[in-house]
């Protein structure tokens, strides 16, 4: 479908051009991470789905698209209403109006919003550089989607804790470095962590991110997937990222290539 | 040095010959777990080290022998009498009476014997079953050694926390299953994780272990190591592994080999 595209943005090709983002042309960007996030995630039929902090609605789109079959419903939730409108257009340019809704607001008012219970699916790739560290984007829009300075991962947690139902899945994208605060702050709030996957930039290679999936009032018990490669030697994806970014993948860096 | 030998026990040669543990020949017999354990340690100068739960004391006297250069010292604490008497027999079998001491005591009473903050390195590979899960080994020695029987997680981490110095290091192997309950346990008694490898049985396959260095008091932020790979295909050890345990590695099972 034709939408509105400002002069400021322009059209990205995902999954070999059969989904379109809209992207501004400078400012936020979106990474790597929405989209080796969708490749963890495993919907179930009918599953009602927020993403926290959307973006321009990276996450559900590949996701509804990717997981057609669980014919999930989405809410993407972005407190940015520029981003938020953009992404509206990205759902409506691949047609996917009737399973995913653009939302505006604030992922720290969540409660005013939505009942208690409501999802059965959390999703976030949240910022993860804590405010004030690190270097700080001179663009607005970078800096909320990379930094801490809208959301905290304590105000994260507890907000998917609102959203999820009993047994409900928490699956997110985060810094490996921040493992140990997210885990022991997963299970302050009562959402187990159950699978995790660490992501290394290529063989021999620190990790520097982690796929985690949490369920609410689980009992213990962790699984450690084996972990997963972005590049081969050089700059080429691993055939499982290829697989997950398509052909056309966004940005050729890898997470190695993010902020610092 | 030749050491006096119970007719239920027998000598079995580590790393290549230059170390020699004597183990009970039924009961429990030490596995891949303290050898993945010292190579993952690091030593520095002088550093006053303890083992909780030294069992046949494996752990101190594979690391007084691979990290010489550091001339640390050592005591191995273990609860059991027998046990304690046979790793001290070991101890005196490779002339390493000088650095390593054999100490008989419960970890849960550390309190009362060793002074607060008065090691360098703490190091352990406890018991990781929880009481009354899986299968309960008929021999007690076995039980003590691998369910928590007479010790709980957060025992042995309070105990840690009591012994280890502030910026000194708490390091673990541990079950991956129950890396989110450790990493929170080891944050309440702020020692910080700090690096963190995790063990697969092969390429492929799930974690099973997970090697952690906390840091008494330090900040938060972990590095993840490159995964540890310990088998090839079949049953054949990976480079990196045989060179942590020597040719002769005590079980060819490996940590899957393990009780369920």
């Amino acid at each position: 479908m034709r939408v509105p595209i400002h002069q400021d943005e322009q059209r990205q090709d995902l999954l070999r051009g059969r989904l379109v983002i809209l992207q501004k042309k400078d400012g936020y960007r979106f990474s790597l991470d929405p989209l080796l996030l969708a490749a963890f995630v495993t919907l179930k039929k009918g599953d009602r789905v927020i993403d926290l902090g959307t973006g321009s609605g990276v996450l559900p789109l590949v996701l509804a698209h990717t997981q057609a079959a669980a014919g999930a419903h989405y809410i993407g939730l972005e407190i940015q209403p520029a981003l938020a409108d953009l992404a509206a257009r990205s759902v409506r340019a691949n047609g996917l109006d009737g399973a995913i809704k653009i939302v505006t607001g604030d992922i720290r008012q969540v409660r005013a919003r939505f009942a208690a219970d409501s999802f059965d699916v959390v999703v976030a790739n949240p910022p993860y550089l804590p405010a004030g560290q690190g270097r700080l984007n001179p663009d607005d829009q970078r800096a909320l989607a990379r930094h801490e300075v809208s959301l905290t991962l304590p105000e994260l947690i507890h907000a998917a804790r609102h959203l999820v139902r009993g047994r409900g899945r928490v699956c997110l994208i985060y810094t490996s470095k921040r493992l140990a605060e997210l885990l022991a702050l997963c299970r302050e709030q009562r959402l187990e962590p159950r699978r995790m996957r660490l992501v290394h930039p290529r063989r021999g290679a620190d990790a520097e991110l982690i796929l985690l999936e949490a369920v609410r009032d689980a009992k213990p018990g962790l699984r450690v997937l084996p972990p997963l490669y972005v590049h081969e030697r050089g700059n080429v994806y691993t055939t499982e990222a290829a697989a997950m970014l398509g052909e056309n993948a966004p940005e050729s860096g890898g997470p190695e290539g993010r902020d610092p």
